[in-house]
């Protein structure tokens, strides 16, 4: 994996990213785009989508607040970004929380391909429910492992092969596969899950990377993991120094992304490729 | 009151809180309850916020930016919860500026019970308006302070035993009180004000505090305003000592709401019993 | 122009602001109406707009990210606002990226007064298209540079009779000009496009500028502008000397808004009056 080739290709294109995310986390996601680099327009509006996506060149879909008069507008967006062959990232974030989020998602899912489907191991369980007939349910876990990594890798690559998409699994220990070929990264801090939005931040920024490196979508998207984690254990490095608490690790996590060069990342990266 | 082990409680027990609030300042309130080791959802989908309602172990309502089509998912959640009895906090921001605010919260008042109700002085006559006959218009201020102190404990006295909540009242000096006791709490800082939100995380706070500690809810809710009005203090001379702003002021402010423990709030306490 | 009256005139009267603005960076805008000294209300719903707007002193208007179900909003709030005289900003967010857009700002400008309509060069140009017959197509230009400062000068002006508005375009020379009279300010930092919000939080404070100095808002509104640069001014040295990056920025930047006063802003202004 060339990172300052990857890294490279993010800064000089700039790629325009069309978000549609919750109300949460948007500012998160927009100052994370925008200290990667890359730019950024928010828009859910169903009359409007279809526009906004064509003059950007990715689109990173969200669930985390859905709203059903909002619903049309994923689907719409979704389907003139897969026409343009615009990337897609799918983060379905709480798809265990409702049967509104598991129906939308499963019609989505049928419906639009995702280049990339980002979540913790219960969403893409749940993302597996979905595409695997069998074979899910017996993975009775919820953390990754290095007793369990195997058998995880095993499930990612074939929810890998019956989505054709890129299967990201966020964790203490990430794996980012698709049906042949796993990236697994042990970098990351706990702190992250103190503060909101560092799993929209990542999506988001998994879809500039991916959107900059057609070509290399799989190693663009284990890049964007290895600038979010590194980010992250330096965010925690200096709040540690700092002696402050959760929410200038939060700045500090954003500051590190702009901050961040290649030599950084390939300095601090621990991963294998299985 | 047991300030270490009330906080222990919400330290362990970590309690999952369904936000359904307002988009300005939904982020610092997630962040929030994080940075007190609570877990949080925000959902306001009238479809599926009775299924979020129920995995999560308490409920925290916010009218901040009121909108109709998100109305019925203020009751049915409320509802749910009643009958889960997962413990309630209403915060009726704004609630005097317009009439839809105010039917609104009526309308609540009817049909849900709320552990708490928290608000400034004006909030809280309002509320005062739909459940106590006379007496109300009398109370002619705007502000607590040592001249109108009993005055002020008596009135919320009247609207906790009228509604059968916890009436928190925040201000210079603070009132938490059920129909007999109060807490008076002289802590906090007027830079509070000069950010947007902390009232916002204030009732999230409470709601997360109440959940961990159903046995003894008017003291939880006591705790959360000197957790927050102790932290508030603590980030004001952090922004002196730095010679920074208001920005960082917030930052500070949650950055204390993660770094204090109960020795701290112990130790900055100033409070009495009425 | 009298800055330090201009200034202290905020700070005085603390204009209530109304706004009707994006959930992205909602938050942002209205601490820096809080930094100002100035104070925030958002509310968007049709049902309660009048009335809000009518406790309120200025309204900012931006539509960011637009719903169709909010639009009736925006109308309602901004015939109030003429009908009681009150101080309206228009910030066109994007006007060119949707059809929706487009037309909801030509209706917008053919029924509500604005006192003030500020965006980038593309946006106020899209403004000019649907007031002036001609000549805004030959202005092919994306940024003011000395070369083109004539031309730009004489077609915001121009633009500024055809709306009646005062037409204030951001950029890297910034220009601020009614009919007659054009302020170029030559302040700021490229950095503060690298966050979300800083346009948005621009207009915000021009609302409020101008609010307080309803005899002189051209005067105002440049005094908005020069506040916000210079802010950004020293929140990049400061960026820098701490070594941090573009979140601290986001964070520093709020805070000059905060700690900058009359004299700092007199002695760091870079403008001219043509």
């Amino acid at each position: 994996m060339d990172i300052a080739q990857i890294m490279n290709n993010l800064k000089n294109q700039k790629p325009l990213i069309h978000n549609i995310t919750n109300y949460v986390t948007a500012n998160d996601v927009a100052n994370i785009l925008l200290a990667a680099d890359a730019s950024c327009i928010m828009a859910d509006e169903v009359e409007e989508v279809e526009e906004i996506t064509s003059i950007c060149d990715g689109l990173n879909i969200n669930i985390g607040t859905i709203h059903t008069h909002k619903i049309d507008a994923l689907f719409k967006a979704g389907i003139k970004a897969n026409q343009l062959h615009h990337p897609i990232t799918l983060d379905p974030v709480g798809i265990g929380a409702s049967s509104l989020r598991r129906k939308t998602i499963k019609s989505l899912l049928e419906n639009i391909h995702f280049d990339v489907i980002k979540g913790n191991i219960s969403e893409i369980k749940a993302i597996a429910n979905h595409t695997l007939t069998h074979g899910v349910d017996a993975l009775q876990l919820d953390m990754i492992t290095q007793d369990n990594l195997n058998e995880v890798i095993e499930f990612a690559k074939k929810t890998a092969l019956s989505t054709n998409s890129i299967i990201a699994i966020s964790s203490a220990i990430d794996i980012i596969c698709d049906g042949q070929k796993a990236f697994v990264i042990y970098n990351g801090h706990p702190m992250m899950s103190r503060i909101t939005g560092s799993g929209c931040m990542l999506s988001a920024l998994i879809c500039a990377y991916i959107t900059a490196n057609l070509d290399h979508k799989l190693e663009a998207c284990a890049c964007a993991f290895l600038h979010m984690d590194i980010a992250g254990e330096k965010a925690y490095q200096k709040m540690v120094d700092d002696h402050v608490g959760t929410s200038s690790y939060r700045t500090y996590l954003i500051d590190y992304i702009s901050l961040l060069q290649a030599d950084d990342i390939i300095k601090g990266a621990k991963y294998e490729i299985r």
